[in-house]
């Protein structure tokens, strides 16, 4: 029933999406746009797109949206704010029998907005989207068919009903090796800011912070091992991105660093109290548990070193 | 020269030194020496230790201590306050000829008291040391002969000339694979507040608060990605090792933890303004600075999607 697809915004997310595609069998035409024509060659000499038209940053240069109007599904994967354009550009032009869906970090603003532009008659389907997915570093040039296996594909959908597209959409990403999960778009915003912004804004000011401390010390990046590594990865993410979800998700977010500021607070005040046992406990319990839900679990947990000295007699 | 080395907790780091050596091409005798049998014995199991005997709990259990007496080197890799009281015990008992060194976290407190207790006519030398290298989760099972390749070992020496021994066994570290690098104590701790124990403390809070807020709700070990698992990883570190940590560089952590308070109050209160975008631009200059100095470096960064949609005309 899905023949034919327009992917909107052909970089890391949108160009996965056309390999996952291709790689679970998909054999319809799969259209890329993008405002970026590095991006769109890069998406079409990967195979993720099988044809389409080079969209340039001239507002008129679009021409005829050919490709979109003869699409039974269009998949919005650019930044929030520009999701949000394109719904507003895209609600006029598109018919019923139509589905439009995106991959956006933010929920809220844009199921609202769709329930405006896309819930009349006449007017197309649209099914709110988020696969937990990503990299630190954006493009095409790092996109996977297999980016999407045991991800968690959020969906916060505007309607009461389904639809056979819809279903089969659904249907596609569990082909692509995702779990699925129903969320309401305001609970969404307020999980996602907690799994997914706060470690964002967290990594960010963390490496912020040591770039303003030691940016011209040599030392730093040298010693620095895995724990440095990884807690300041997504330091790498693009503002372009985040600046929209910053944008239409401010007070969960801020609500969580908030939190996150006082914890810190509590540990550093209880540096040599029980009290810090205590909150390694609670951490271990998390991991614990996240790794009994994770399918890629962590190595095992062992006893941990804890040598006390004997009494030794002297020479 | 080294020909007999005793090895002081075989948990993960003592084990891997071990087979370190082993897959070094050190032919000479291991000797093992853990105060928990289950370690003793899983790290006697791989091969990291060749010959020794099990230390009961019970102080006066140890009995003569021959194996340390006639090693050459002593290598005390238990936490850091256990150090300290293996320091006293073994500093009557050892004589000039040979070598103690360490792998404890915090190097202040542990370069003072060699200080005192190592540095008078008569004593062995000491050589204060730390690999930085590790897992979330400790034991001999989890040991690696490959645990040090591409890490930096830090070493914080107390005296000012050197020794044919302890220039072997610095080329003995280098031969495990490690890069070595000479600190001075107290800024040892201070970097590594910033390197080491703020991403710990860091991760252990934000895990203990999600616990806290969430662990009662299945969702949210579904829908975290990566970036929940690499933030939260250290939340699976043992207290007992960081307990000592804490204790012996409580003020530098305390100043890292509040620092960074500041930043996530500060990331917090622009959200909404063009600060962000230059907190996100020092983050990326820190992340590229890394990846440069980074032996393993992370995948390529390429331009970010940034489609913003042309104008459409209507249907």
């Amino acid at each position: 029933m899905i023949e034919r697809i327009t992917i909107i915004g052909t970089g890391l997310i949108g160009a996965s999406i056309g390999l996952a595609l291709r790689a679970a069998g998909f054999e319809g035409d799969i259209n890329g746009i993008d405002a970026d024509r590095t991006e769109y060659l890069a998406a079409l000499n990967r195979g993720a797109i099988g044809e389409g038209r080079i969209v340039e940053r001239r507002p008129n240069a679009f021409g005829e949206p050919s490709g979109i109007r003869d699409s039974d599904l269009i998949i919005l994967a650019v930044p929030v704010l520009a999701i949000k354009d394109w719904m507003h550009k895209l609600a006029p032009v598109l018919k019923p029998n139509q589905l439009i869906t995106d991959v956006g970090s933010t929920k809220l603003e844009i199921a609202t907005l769709a329930r405006e532009l896309y819930s009349g008659p006449g007017t197309a389907r649209f099914l709110p989207g988020h696969p937990m997915a990503g990299k630190e570093s954006g493009g095409a040039t790092l996109a996977e068919a297999f980016l999407f296996v045991r991800a968690m594909w959020l969906f916060t959908p505007i309607y009461d009903d389904t639809t056979p597209i819809e279903q089969e959409w659904r249907e596609w990403v569990v082909r692509f090796g995702a779990r699925t999960m129903e969320l309401d778009p305001t609970r969404h915003d307020e999980l996602c800011a907690w799994v997914s912004h706060l470690p964002q804004m967290l990594s960010t000011a963390l490496a912020a912070l040591l770039e303003e401390k030691f940016g011209s010390a040599p030392e730093i990046a040298e010693i620095g091992g895995r724990a440095l590594r990884e807690t300041t990865r997504l330091g790498a993410s693009p503002f372009s991105m985040w600046r929209d979800v910053a944008m239409t998700n401010t007070q969960p977010i801020a609500d969580t660093l908030h939190a996150l500021e006082q914890r810190l607070a509590h540990v550093r005040e209880n540096l040599r109290t029980p009290e810090l046992r205590d909150e390694f406990i609670r951490a271990n319990h998390f991991r614990d548990r996240h790794k009994e839900k994770n399918v890629k679990p962590t190595a095992p947990q062992t006893p941990p070193v804890n040598s006390t000295p004997p009494k030794l007699p002297s020479k």
